[in-house]
């Protein structure tokens, strides 16, 4: 029986993995798409401590060398549901496994437009976070498209960072609370368009423009992507609390099941980061050992 | 006047600059020894995800190169005293600095024996925190100094991975919660030693072996001294609120004065790992940037 499944295997799974083996703890790593997760398909992250410019793949790549050093065990399943109880079963589409504790490492995705070469623009000008790219974006032009919380925490962002910044929001009014609209008012280079949406990226290798509904081409440097986040918990949903979003509920890593734990992006919190998904897997692994620790 | 001064130029203290640099903000950064503070005294990192095997210092040297390349500002200078208000004020032994917020980011030291050659063998032999260096003293024997929650913690972890494990404490009892005691006393290979303290560290370039108090010699591999941890916040007293032990009082980056936030090892919290410092960072800076969009 393995003493800890994890499901997920991005930077918060592989944290956790990471200090589980070192704690010579026997771990089960399950993962239904790409090792790295959503950071794989970052082509520069200029915000992880210590590492200047990296390539989200290959900084995935070098978490997953170091948990494999230590022995790791990875199997590409995916996850259909989990069982609580003192002996836990997590079932895949092809096994079923037994642990003492689990740890739920799935992530998040980021909703895309639905755009024709949306996907691959992603890092050449089609982005999702601010405190990730906005950098590049030094006194560039950018679009922020939605009307959201998100979108407008990440125009004031860029605001400060970009030459120019256009907020596009599909309704005829922006549904972000009041106070981030009365911050987004104080500055002079964004503008709002509402009741637009985009219709065509324009460009190959890199975004050039964006062609909204009504025809109007803008040209835009970078366009970043405020339409949600879709967390990646529908297999725990009857046995975990999930809140209104469908993030797991947990203003730690505990859950509601004992010996049920979580980690990184499919957990309500405030800010979604590299850094924040290794603190967390860190603390489920730490939350792990202290529960072995007591397990009958 | 600054948008942000960070006390403190650890972990913590540096991902916060990175983030608040990359959002265009302005930024001090005033630390009163050494940049990077508590890691850059461990000469072997291997639980920081992505980096397989690392220095103390280097990884903070990384950080540093990180931060300085989008033009930090660091004083050497030790902060004296803070005032709150919509301008804030940071004393230093040399200066006084305005700004509109403050991160504090001091950090915490580990309480040591006291013994004439043990900061001289930190790193080779005598060590603090088992999550990070634990896994260097597999299948070895150690000793675990202390009698307290984090000392009996440290025990149970270390009995996992190592042969054999001595737990010194100098009372006759110990003082850590009952859950654990319980705990502890399943280990077959934990010895647990009252009524008895450290004498002697033996060993030039490495601990060979400890000598108590009764002149015993007890051959060791690696001995994790766990006398408590010292916040570095003095200089905050009366104006931010500490916790009994002398942490700010906080669950998140906020403090209890508007504009003025806190990020790793000061703050109260359950772990204190180079990862959680990171996370600390980034939560207090995107704080800090919110602040400032709404600052009058």
């Amino acid at each position: 029986m393995y003493d800890t499944i994890i499901i997920g295997c991005g930077p918060a799974g592989m944290t956790a993995a990471l200090y589980l083996l070192r704690a010579n703890k026997k771990v089960l790593i399950l993962e239904k798409e790409t090792i790295g997760g959503q950071i794989s398909s970052s082509p520069l992250v200029e915000n992880y401590p210590g590492v200047a410019q990296i390539s989200g793949s290959a900084l995935a790549n070098n978490m997953y060398e170091q948990i494999d050093a230590l022995g790791a065990e990875i199997e590409l399943e995916e996850v259909k549901k989990i069982e609580s109880g003192i002996v836990k079963k997590v079932i895949t589409d092809e096994n079923e496994y037994e642990c003492k504790s689990i740890i739920i490492a799935t992530g998040s995705k980021y909703r895309l437009l639905g755009l024709e070469n949306e996907v691959d623009l992603i890092g050449s000008g089609v982005h999702f976070c601010v405190s990730c790219d906005g950098a590049f974006y030094k006194d560039k032009t950018v679009a922020v498209i939605g009307g959201g919380n998100s979108a407008l925490i990440n125009a004031i962002s860029l605001a400060d960072i970009c030459n120019k910044v256009y907020l596009i929001q599909l309704l005829d009014y922006l549904t972000a609370e009041k106070a981030l609209q009365e911050r987004l008012s104080k500055k002079d280079n964004v503008e709002v368009l509402l009741s637009h949406s985009v219709k065509k990226l324009n460009g190959t290798d890199q975004l050039e423009s964006i062609t909204l509904d009504d025809d109007t081409e803008l040209k835009v440097d970078g366009m970043f992507v405020a339409v949600g986040q879709i967390p990646q918990n529908d297999f725990a949903k009857g046995v975990i609390k999930l809140d209104e979003r469908n993030y797991i509920d947990s203003d730690d890593a505990k859950t509601n099941e004992e010996g049920i734990f979580v980690a990184g992006d499919c957990r309500k919190k405030a800010y979604r980061q590299l850094t924040t998904a290794c603190n967390d897997g860190t603390n489920a692994a730490l939350d792990v050992i202290a529960y072995l620790d007591s397990y009958e």
